[in-house]
Order: C-alpha cells, then sequence, then structure tokens
C-alpha cells in the first residue's frame, strides 16, 4: 500500500506530522477532515485523499483520531527508529544545524562532525568533538551512518559527496550552493538558500513594477 | 511579457543564474541549450521554453551568450537593486544567516539583527549590533526594510510576522517550524529544515523494506 506514493504527497506528511503535535499539545483528541483542513490550508478532500494513501486512518462521523494518525505518519515517515547522522563543514550553518537539539528529538542523532580548519577542529558543538575531515573516510568505515548533512562551501562539497558515496551513505542533506552528482541510489535533499532569496527578490522586484 | 510565469519556472530561475555564473567563471562566452541542458540537468526543450517566457535570448546556430543570460535573468530575479534586510531571532542559525557574507554579495544587506535574549543583545555580528526585539516596531517605523528572515522559537513567530505586516514588510523569510497567518499581500518563503529532514527519514525506512 505505501508503494508508488506520490513525491508531493510525501512532502505533505511532515506537516500533518508538525500539525497533530500541535493539536496533541494542545489535547485534542479528535478532529474531522474539514477542521483539520481549516487550520492546515489543504481541501479537506485533499486531506481525505492523501491520507488514504496510507490505508485510511478515519472513521465517517467521527473523523481522525488525533494521537493515531500522528504516530500512524510517523512510522510511515520512518521515525521508529533512530537515525545516525554527521556534519561535513562545521563553519556558521554547520555549527547552527548541530545545536538544533529538536532534531534528536525526533530520532536524529549526531554521531560525527568534520571540519578542514585547524581553528574549528578539536572544538565541541553540543557535546560533539569536531574532527579533522581527513578522518572521514575512516570514520564511515568504522561507524554506521544514516544521513550526512554538508555545510561545506561550493567548492569543498563534491568531493566531499565521493567520499559518502564510496562509503555506501543513503542519505545527503546539502546545504552547500551546487547540485552533487552522486548515484541515484543516494537520496539527496538540497537546501540552496540563496534560491530563495532570489524567488523573493523577484517578487519584490515584479511588485515595484505595479 | 514578464506577467504570468508560472511560479515553476520562477523557482529554476536561480538555478539559470547559479549555474551560469560558474561558465562565466570559466570563461565560457556561449552556450548551447544542448550543452546547458547537460550541465544544469533540465531537457534542451525545456530551457528553450523556460527562457522563451522572457523575451528568449538565444539565437538559432549560436546558442546563448552566457553573460547576457545571465545579466538578464539578474534583472529578471530583481538583482539590479539593492535589497535591506533584517534577522529576528539572533540564536544558531540567525547568526549564521547573518555570517553568510555570500548574500551580500547578491545586494541583500543586512541592516539590522533583534532578539530579546539578554545575553545576545549587544553582541556584534558581522559589523551589525545586535538589538533588544522591543526596537523591532520603533526601528520599522524609521527604516525602510524589504525582507526579514524569521529565526526565532516557534512560538514568537507569529508576533514577529504581526509586527511586520503592520509595518507594511513586503518579503518574509521565514525558518521557524510554523505556518504564518499573513495577508496575502506578502510574500513568504517558508524553510522547514525538520521537513526535510523527514522526507529522508521517509526514503531510508522505504529502502529497509526493500
Amino acid at each position: 500500500m505505501q508503494n508508488n506514493i506520490s513525491m508531493a504527497v510525501i512532502r505533505r506528511l511532515p506537516k500533518y506530522h508538525r500539525y497533530l503535535k500541535e493539536l496533541m499539545d494542545k489535547e485534542v483528541k479528535r478532529i474531522s477532515s474539514k477542521e483539520l483542513s481549516e487550520i492546515i490550508g489543504f481541501t479537506a478532500s485533499q486531506i481525505r485523499q492523501d491520507l488514504n494513501n496510507f490505508g485510511g486512518f478515519g472513521q465517517q462521523g467521527y473523523g481522525y483520531n488525533v494521537e493515531d494518525l500522528y504516530y500512524e505518519i510517523g512510522k510511515i515517515l520512518g521515525l521508529t527508529k533512530e537515525y545516525k547522522t554527521i556534519i561535513v563543514g562545521a563553519g556558521n550553518l554547520g555549527q547552527a544545524l548541530a545545536n538544533y537539539t529538536s532534531f534528536g528529538g525526533y530520532g536524529f542523532k549526531l554521531a560525527g562532525i568534520f571540519d578542514k580548519n585547524p581553528r574549528i577542529i578539536g572544538l565541541e558543538i553540543n557535546g560533539v568533538v569536531v574532527q579533522d575531515s581527513l578522518n572521514l573516510k575512516s570514520f564511515l568505515a568504522e561507524n554506521e551512518i544514516d544521513i550526512a548533512y554538508i555545510c561545506t562551501s561550493r567548492n569543498g562539497a563534491q568531493d566531499v559527496a565521493d567520499i559518502l558515496e564510496n562509503a555506501n551513505i543513503k542519505a545527503i542533506w546539502n546545504f552547500a550552493p551546487i547540485d552533487l552528482k552522486v548515484s541515484d541510489t543516494i537520496r539527496v535533499e538540497n537546501v540552496h538558500l540563496i534560491d530563495d532569496l532570489l524567488t523573493l527578490s523577484y517578487f519584490l522586484s515584479e511588485k515595484d513594477k505595479k
């Protein structure tokens, strides 16, 4: 039942998960697709369709049990296990990600941080000591890592990706402003911050023209 | 000619811009849609279609003049003027964004940083002194700001958005893990980092099932 789910649906799931958590925090026990629609911004029919992809949790006339739905979506998102992560590139952004303890709350456990800058190597960030990037290969040979966050500059990112691919890493979260060339067995999520900013400047300049 | 451009096209423009800059750095003078296709990963026909939206820069049998195309796309993206930006929330992520000098290279100028934490207020980050968030309203009344980056926690973000809306800010780059409620005259770009991570954990757990 969980095959052939479209990318669009998958990308909406974390949002459902986030809103359901808020409802749980407010001690809401159950919710109709119509009520959920009003807070989440998707149409009620979209919501029913999305959730039917995974077996249909709702009961007619009752709605969804918030807690059940939260845990079911968490299960679909793979949140029942722990993921070991590393950060490569411990500049400002890498350090910010290392300090994001809330990722840990979801089961993403930071196992290593790497940088090539001698002034950064040896620093302790959120309980993890920054290692020399030269150790990356041997670290990966000895530790099973699930997700690598690439926070290097544009120039260093592809070399890091090559090392990760050789070490059989299956998921990369890439913050460097390049599109990595890796085998399509590796799942890459890109956060190209500057691209977002340029979308905003586009809209601002369009507004000016009107 | 620049009206009714689809969001999908607009979202691809920063990528064209990024690749054209790389080509310029390598002193490539002109390029065919086919060659561009090979490096950028869109089909040649997609590229011709995209660029035709803006008047068509290519010449049959010659291809695109890299430098001209770079500047034209920059113009479309609104990069001919300077944008004044502020950061609200100077935790790890806010500080990382403040230190991203490369945003400045594009004409995004950091005019203010705000936080409510007394230990952070007064710090100088990338030449800008962090002010008390209580000053935000009066600062916005006195300074014309184009884009606000919200880097607060989930709880503080909507209050900040309300202040920004009242001050007539037109563009928000939101890093807080909530969906802001603002008038649709304001352009909001969201970076929900945790949503990306959950997409990766989804794929990892699907892989495990196979």
